[in-house]
């Protein structure tokens, strides 16, 4: 990294926001959690940027593109990052080869590969060829360095796409050369992890130095100096053949659009400059605007581990207003939401608190996605929604809007949204959208066991309708209020409080149809699961803990404070309880588990809640490629760390932070209403993790927790940290 | 029409098949069925053509694009016909205009308009233009005169289309000049009356001429010289200005594709002649192939609602293989089904025997979709299912084809597609795909009136699982068979045996959910209904008859064969039963009633069925404009009329033709298997309508019904005919 980081420092154009303190691009390393399961991306690109450029690699079968091992086989422009099922685009793929072209097999060896906050290079040791990738939100700009030779070549290849099981299927492809330095033409794919319609990812590119020769092929038949391959549903592709000197340099710039190649070129045009350090400074400047909102006094490390995780945190959804092939209007457009499931608890609560409008923006998108496809996605990719992991969790998004105050969305038609999800059954396939299983639980108040994952369904769905009555309430529909809080309680339905585990009793439970429970002694419910299980990406220990909206009932069914903390301690000190799969019962690694520290507050246990925090922070996080605890999912992973660092964690869908416990000395998050949080800890350090008292705005906060509106218009929130556990924060935290 | 016949008549090089008795081609009159409901398509087509070329007039909201009185706005591309429901399509608008411009407003009077097979031609007052139009399968060819002038102009307008309730949407359009011949570019729309996802048609657009000057404009925005319009979600077009003399033509030959633009330019391609007359003349030779299948002798008048009804049946659904934007396949692919609803009682069966390779392709087409889509269509345009009116009905074309014995169909993967149907529910929106109630229907053995439809659901649900037990037991899964006969008696389920009516007892009749009835004097169930209704496009009345599986039970329930008989004489001469909407209880103009006249076979009453087909035909079918008796329904009032006037009905679903009155002394069937079957029917007229015996190939048919496969390898069938009734087939007949 280090050459980079120089190069970075050298970069003099680079012009900081008003806040900007210190050149934060350096601390960005898109490295981290590439491997190991984190599944980043690790190319180029902007904040929500809608081009994604970097390497494909092995197998084609890594989501992100980038994989640990494999050949190169070139730099497709659209990528997701940190997401696991099956793979999502990987469209419209360059690469810079010599000598013949042999189009079922040109990939090849790395040598030297790099990357920075905007971008990403390469060696090809095949070809004794490299490559640089920048990005900015529609475009990439590839520079490509070959040897000397009268045979260097670009290749343009529509049929490569990224495929894993829950595999994307190739549709067609156009190729269409405008002239020794234009070419255009799309890839169509269909299916992928959403199962999704298909897609079209149209390109243009043009270059800067002339191509000597040209060809085309289709399905792997070569045709030199053949201008066109028309769409016939078959794999199409191009090159472009230069006569170089050992070290010239061949730069394109490459416009991507969803609507059309005609859009495709506009984009390209967004880069104004051939350089290509010009470009990528372009990049580094937008993401400056983003990480400068957070300025954090603390070692290089710790620096590295936040601002790449704030970075992860930007990468998704992705901003495609202006490129939405299905609908046309006025309001922001944003796609791969991936899932929201797993975003809706930390990563956009941040954007809340960082970027209120790009987060009203999203939920504006998300609104005019109902108007136009009948429900608001879960997940979403290639313009289409699918894969509905839990429960309708953009529910949660928009009673985490309202009660923090965020303008310019309808939340009438957002409650008209969230109502539908509630009452209107998606059919076939539930997996889409929707809520699954809703039959069973608007009749029998839980999803019994002849739906899917009827456990997480159930207890998602009554978080979920507590964040409609909490809507409903705010816009003074009393009626529609009440019905949703006695829904919220339904997760009470599936406890059963004759199971037993570890000496705890009274666990959420599958339950049958005919309102009977599961035998009680299949203890599969206990081992985590998947799609078609009781419970998915968790397991009872871990999900009878997730009632974020009803604490309370929760703690009295667990048998009281001290019973509660007992179990919470238990959950997380367990060890290796199922040999197969667990090292230990709580595990960061998937959401349902992510709130579960925090609930030490709601018992008093404040220092315990540090405890497991920093624990967390410093065992499962680094700076390494495996630095991420599992998927990042769209930054998931991310936003926690982030959160957490700063001393705070969200109860999403609710106005409430959870005091965890700061990391840094000091931190200035720049709010975008010009004003300023300050979070200063003193002592805070590796040891100094127990906080030890808290003013906010130089009065004393004896709660170990704060509202989203105390602090909405900045402030100075002062902790005190030790090395023991004090007396703050011990009175707990009953809900709402 | 005479000028049109005349020159059809000097096509010399129109190559006729070795069936070809005669120059049929004259007989077709596509203004027939344009008016009065029918919404034919008037403009040129090949058989199943993917192009339809023809005018948009008025306020752009009639079906077809055609309209009797309002302006022309110019000749858009693709087109549905016959249909009811909102409009689809009518993309991809070129005109011929003279002056300056006005995108708001170009439309112009029309005079001399005229219409024959495979071509459409009109002059625009407004400009002293004129236009001829033909078509081949993916392509158009448009020809225009001008007056001399130096701002002769042909516009392309890509933001035009058509629009009613259940409306078209904008999305987008695209346009490019290629160079002073050659233009290119898309419109992208969604919605419409199955409520579509987004769709595209790309065009190529190649003119003999070249342009003078050329210009582009940008939501009403002119842009003269500027050459392309890229996407912005706005309205674009194009035009091309000519000096030219009087009478001077340019000719346009434009390609159409789902696809690319690169694919509509080689579709363009498949127009090899400049020769408009060559052109039309290969469009005719298309339809020459199907007009042979059948020769008929009988007066020019007879032959020319014959022929034109034969027309009308081929024109959809549309053959899009090779053009299908949504996946790669090797199958056939089919679009606009419009839908089968409407299609399965008649255009089918008439498609399985005229031409059942293309029937087969079609469900092969049908099996793809399941495939991808995950559901047979009910209805489908523009790439996506829409619009379930009564069951899944598809259903019936598989259970047809088995036991006519169609080959090359998956029939496993027909049950499959069919039992998904019968089994998961489609949720929201149940209009799209599947059967909506399923759930009531497969727990009750009725869809309770908590359902929209529910009446006619019951019942058409009924007989699909009827088609399901058929196609089960053919495959030999005695099991699925048996469940699935047992529910197509589901129908009893809503038979209310209080209900009383016009003296007669027991009618369908709303249920509801906890298993009463609806209140019996509601009587708004005779009154006709649509969408939200218990019933569609029918009432009780017409509906208690419709149990085409069972007619068995059906005649017991309604008290026997006398009681029955009386029931269907109430039906078919009771007059103004209601005065505001029914000028009789039996209306052919919608589907429900178009088995109910062959009813009488069942009783021994063929003679009734000759009489009430008789008149059908006679008072309801002629050679105007108004020549069919509602919305054609993709051709579904003209196959009706195409069977009955050969003497035959199709029972769908089953391997029966149900004798009605041969209004032809002769008629041969060239069957695809190279057999002929000859229809000889001695002394028939317009008095002669009573069958007094029939032969089949020699041997005496005492029954008033045949089998399919009786008749799969021709032979001879001879009726003689009578002015009164006979004895023959009084024995009626009972369910197979």
């Amino acid at each position: 990294m280090n050459r980079i980081a120089l190069n970075m420092i050298s970069l003099a154009f680079v012009v900081f926001t008003a806040n900007a303190q210190s050149d934060l691009a350096q601390y960005v390393d898109p490295f981290i959690g590439v491997d190991g399961g984190g599944n980043v991306f690790p190319g180029a690109c902007v904040p929500f940027g809608m081009v994604k450029v970097g390497p494909d690699c092995g197998n084609k079968d890594w989501n992100a593109g980038w994989d640990r091992d494999g050949n190169i086989h070139g730099f497709s422009n659209v990528h997701v990052s940190g997401t696991g099922g099956g793979c999502k685009y990987g469209n419209v793929l360059f690469a810079p080869i010599t000598g013949e072209l042999d189009t079922h097999n040109y990939s090849s060896p790395r040598k030297n590969e790099n990357a920075a906050l905007g971008l990403y290079e390469v060696e090809l040791s095949r070809y004794n060829t490299s490559a640089r990738l920048t990005a900015l939100q529609h475009s990439a700009m590839h520079e490509y360095t070959f040897p000397a030779g009268d045979d260097s070549k670009i290749i343009i290849d529509l049929g490569s796409f990224l495929a894993s099981h829950e595999r994307q299927y190739f549709v067609g492809s156009e190729v269409r050369i405008l002239s020794n330095t234009e070419i255009e033409g799309y890839t169509r794919i269909r299916g992928g992890w959403n199962i999704g319609e298909p897609y079209t990812v149209y390109f243009y590119a043009q270059f800067d130095t002339p191509a000597a020769e040209y060809g085309t092929w289709k399905s792997h038949k070569q045709m030199p100096g053949e201008k066109v391959q028309y769409d016939t549903n078959e794999m199409t592709g191009a090159y472009f053949t230069y006569h170089t000197q050992a070290g010239q340099k061949v730069t394109a710039k490459i416009g991507i659009s969803y609507l059309s190649t005609g859009k495709a070129r506009m984009n390209a045009a967004e880069m104004t400059s051939w350089d290509f350090d010009t470009v990528r400074g372009e990049c580094v400047k937008q993401w400056e605007k983003i990480l400068n909102k957070v300025v954090v006094k603390g070692t290089d490390e710790q620096k590295k581990i936040f601002y790449t995780a704030l970075y992860h945190a930007y990468l998704q959804p992705v901003d495609k207003t202006g490129e939405n092939s299905k609908w046309a209007s006025d309001e922001p457009y944003y796609d791969d939401f991936y899932c929201i499931w797993d975003t809706f608890r930390a990563t956009h609560p941040l954007f809340t608190l960082l970027t209120p409008t790009k987060q009203a923006d999203m939920l504006r998108s998300l609104l005019d996605i109902y108007k136009h496809d009948g429900y608001m996605p879960d997940g979403r990719s290639g313009d289409d929604n699918g894969r509905v992991q839990g429960g309708s969790n953009s529910d949660i998004l928009f009673a985490d809007a309202y009660v923090k105050g965020l303008k310019g969305i309808d939340y009438e038609l957002a409650l008209e949204a969230m109502i539908k999800n509630a009452e209107v059954a998606p059919g076939d396939d539930e997996r889409k959208e929707g809520r699954g299983g809703i039959t069973d639980y608007n009749t029998k108040g839980y999803v019994s066991t002849r739906y899917e994952r009827a456990g997480t369904r159930t207890m998602e769905y009554a978080n979920c309708d507590y964040a409609i009555a909490t809507l409903a309430k705010g816009l003074k529909k009393k009626d529609l209020a009440e019905k949703y809080l006695l829904r919220s309680h339904n997760w009470q339905n599936i406890w059963n409080p004759n199971i037993e585990s570890l000496g705890f009793k009274g666990f959420i439970w599958p339950r049958l149809e005919n309102g009977s429970w599961m035998n009680e002694d299949d203890y599969s419910v206990f081992q985590g699961g998947t799609w078609p299980d009781f419970l998915y990406e968790t397991f009872s220990w871990e999900m009878s803990f997730y009632v974020p909206h009803d604490m309370k009932s929760l703690i009295e069914k667990c048998g009281g404070k001290e019973q509660f903390t007992r179990r919470l301690d238990t959950y997380f000190t367990h060890e290796r309880w199922d040999q197969r799969w667990f090292m230990g019962l709580f595990q960061i690694s998937n959401e349902p588990g992510f709130l579960t520290p925090t609930l030490y507050n709601y018992v008093g246990r404040p220092d315990r809640t540090a405890e497991i925090v920093r624990q967390t922070l410093r065992e499962r996080y680094n700076s390494t490629k495996e630095g991420i605890p599992g998927n990042d999912d769209s930054g998931s992973m991310s936003a926690w760390y982030v959160f957490h660092s700063l001393g705070f964690y969200p109860n999403a869908g609710q106005n409430l932070y959870l005091i965890s416990s700061p990391t840094f000395e000091e931190a200035s998050i720049y709010l975008e209403n010009g004003k300023t949080l300050l979070i200063k800890a003193k002592r805070a350090s590796e040891k100094n993790i127990y906080v030890q008292s808290v003013k906010l705005n130089g009065e004393p906060l004896d709660d170990c927790f704060f509202r989203h509106t105390d602090i909405a218009n900045g402030g100075i929130l002062e902790f005190v940290m030790g090395s023991k556990p004090s007396k703050w924060g011990i009175n707990g935290m009953i809900n709402e």
